[in-house]
């Protein structure tokens, strides 16, 4: 152990001591506590003393900030305009048909303001197609009044009574909610897959998570609408899939529900085709949080964090100015970086804070590396350590950081693709199941095989479900039985407990 | 008549028989009736079927976005960091002290999900010091824990009883509130500043709407706070103050409260120093609205609009082609542009159109200016109309549209100073009172003196108080009286109505 290891050591120590930084609980072990101690360590959730509420600090807020950013810069080149619809719901819009049934036991009531009893209790969104419909019925007339295409980014409520659990089962959640209207179900089929792949491009190139675009069970489709398409995220450490964002095509349901008609081009009378979309901060999830340490480069808060290494005999304030100056140069480069100069830590401990809350590079710069014109680059992912001199130190920077996102990404994958098993038979899928595995199985896709493989999975760690139908399916050749039926098999599905 | 300006006078007959887009009331007659008709007609809002909440449509909310992005750029500057606290509020924490008093008639609660009622009810928040400040004390514990500087952007609801209007009064709206905590008070003053400097430069660069800066009442400042600071804005035609954006210094009121308490520099026990500052969607309101016909350029939804004049010999094609190219080129430029191709109304239509919906500047392409490479621009604020060589369009638009803006300024400027009148007695105070004037006026700043010319100034139109005390003082001579009480007068004040 060297002089230097050994101060990083006695910073780990201390901290843990003196603030409680360090975790513990080991990810491998206790996924759970795990979990709900880095969410807290990291500064990136405060309980909150309403239970399923969760304050969200600035460490998730930049992340989210970044997937708004993007998402939005692209929504917007679709020609998808803002808007905001209220927060309060009338019962009458709530209690529209069957698509609110699926609602209706999470949703939060209005009933009081100030010290008077409303006449009517008033609902709380819990998403908002009955909420625009309506007026999407008004707007939309003639065939040049589409198509109709409109984002709001707000919050929703949904008063879920299994635990709560940060980000994954919060009450109260952020979104966007992108809510759009096409003469042609061509147009609405084909943004279904445009803004697919939008989301496959935050989880995968800003997240750093695998995730497996398909298309949704009967049984797990978004309740009143055609078809749901998702990308499906996997937590290994506990074998669970999670849904991420959701891409709906509602067809002509709530158009027919509520007269969202429109006189096309050859004077005739026709129902619009609809979409809606959703991602919100659930997304910030388990999925992304099982790659910490290590958060990815592209969506990180802090992508570089700079931490001057002083000596006794050193000149401190050369150190410290250095550290500035590299923070200036990548700031002006596009980076997100900080140095922490504060005088009352140690090295080793800032190492192990800026560790805890998954800043992919850290730069060190000493008496040393000053008088060689360079600064010392250490690498989350994989501890490894380099010189870099200060000429193309933002050169350097880039590839660093480029390479630890896809190396992030890279492992995450392999991580997954380990979990993934295929099961041609119930033996095989109930083994599998044991072993927490994502199982892939042909299927004859009957909603009523799925329910019955629900009821005999079930037990202490929850049942077994359709997580999705792949778009990239594997061949299927002639014959193929399912796996729980017996009947033959009409496509691949992704099987497994999930959140 | 030329033939061309019958074509409009036709497009405008069209458009109000056939749309019902034209206004029926008038600015100057029907202040409060032309307004309800143009925030619908122009597509900014859409009535809701629940009273006091407002669909915000994309005209609305690009305007919100560009404000948006100004000023989170800015407080990003300041290390102001972004972060999200809960909507809902449990009792205990809102019903602290007096500061929610003036909230607490307004506050909205739920007490039921899904069927069951909650054990406990649960606030909505009308704003969010006291669901923030405990966190501050867990947070803040040694001096470099300080400055903490946070900002969320979210909705807030304010069940208001009072006649709701759109923007001015709905009940939720969406805002941005900043909350800060400093060792020093100095430091606290100076932010004060810098941010209502900030709200200054949306109300007047942006929104082209002249304001006073200025310092409110004890009366009129913000429960619980120090001292509030405001943008003051005034609508000539209903005579009525209208309080922008406030900038509040809290000073160590809510920190004793909440025991924000830190270790300063020499190790003993300090409290801290808080400000909060906010803008909302209520600040869209009809000191803006009252600028329209002719938003401003810099918050405009759309700078330039692009309409094709296409005549029956001419070569339709090419002037759409040309329209198409106009807009590549604006946009490429920087400009918010659209063009308007639609080929199911008459240019004369779609010039009222745009006019309604505030767009400054109006580019017509027809066959004349094709043979010449050239475009007509016609100013939405003068009506001033002007050919524009293809060659420099850029520069010329861009000097065009700063033209508008400033010229847009200096009219609301001059009408609303022709609105200030000075009163130095009681006569001359309730003369410009019945001429609805914005009142500067000697006062001798006592609270029961605020209050005593409320009761006397009661009426039908709603009783007088006080705007601001502005930052920029005329002088005051030694011996001046106060108008109301005839004690000595400490400072110059504006009184008036206000919404």
């Amino acid at each position: 152990m060297t002089p230097f290891d050994s101060l990083v050591e006695m910073g780990k120590k201390e901290m843990k001591k003196e603030t409680g930084l360090g975790l513990s609980y080991k990810k491998d072990e206790n996924f759970g506590e795990w979990y709900s101690e880095v969410v807290v360590n990291s500064e990136m959730i405060e309980y909150y003393d309403i239970s399923g509420c969760y304050i969200l600090r600035p460490w998730t807020m930049t992340i989210w900030e970044i997937m708004h950013d993007f998402f939005d810069a692209e929504i917007k080149k679709m020609k998808v305009k803002t808007c905001y619809f209220p927060l309060f719901v009338s019962p009458g819009v709530l209690q529209r048909k069957d698509h609110i049934e699926g609602f209706a036991p999470e949703v939060a009531w209005v009933t009081k303001s100030g010290e008077s009893e409303l006449d009517i209790p008033i609902a709380i969104r819990p998403t908002s197609e009955t909420v625009m419909y309506p007026y999407y019925s008004k707007w939309i007339r003639g065939h040049r009044d589409l198509p109709l295409k409109l984002n709001q980014w707000c919050n929703v409520v949904r008063w879920e009574f299994s635990h709560p659990t940060p980000f994954i089962r919060s009450r109260e959640f952020l979104w966007q909610e992108g809510h759009t209207a096409f003469a042609t179900k061509t147009e609405a089929d084909a943004e279904v897959l445009d803004i697919l792949e939008l989301y496959r491009q935050i989880y995968e190139d800003y997240l750093a998570v695998p995730v497996i675009k398909g298309k949704k069970s009967e049984l797990e489709k978004f309740a009143g609408g055609l078809y749901t398409t998702s990308v499906e995220a996997f937590i290994p450490n506990t074998g669970r899939g999670i849904q991420g964002a959701t891409s709906h095509c509602l067809g002509q349901n709530f158009a027919e529900m509520f007269e969202i008609i429109f006189e096309n081009e050859k004077g005739e009378k026709a129902m619009a085709w609809q979409n809606s979309w959703a991602y919100s901060t659930r997304t910030i999830d388990g999925s992304v949080l099982s790659l910490m340490p290590g958060v990815a480069t592209q969506s990180g808060t802090v992508q570089v964090i700079v931490v001057p290494v002083p000596f006794k005999d050193a000149d401190t304030q050369s150190i410290l100015d250095a550290c500035s100056d590299t923070v200036k140069k990548l700031t002006e480069a596009g980076f997100r970086v900080e140095a922490d100069l504060r005088d009352n830590y140690s090295p080793g401990w800032k190492y192990s804070h800026w560790e805890m809350k998954g800043v992919p590079l850290r730069i060190e710069i000493g008496p040393k590396d000053l008088a060689k014109n360079q600064v010392r680059a250490a690498r989350r992912d994989n501890s490894a350590k380099v010189d870099l001199p200060m000429a193309n130190l933002v050169e350097q920077v880039r590839d660093m950081l480029d390479d630890i996102q896809k190396s992030l990404f890279n492992a995450a994958k392999e991580k997954r693709d380990a979990c993934i098993k295929v099961a041609k038979t119930w033996d095989e899928f109930v083994e599998a199941l044991g072993q927490k595995k994502m199982i892939l199985a042909p299927w004859c896709d009957e909603e009523e095989v799925e329910k019955d493989v629900k009821t005999r999975t079930k037990g202490e760690m929850g049942a077994a479900k359709t997580l999705c139908s792949p778009f990239d399916q594997p061949e299927l050749p002639e014959g193929t039985l399912c796996f729980a039926s017996g009947k033959p098999a009409k496509k691949w599905s992704y099987w497994g407990r999930s959140y």
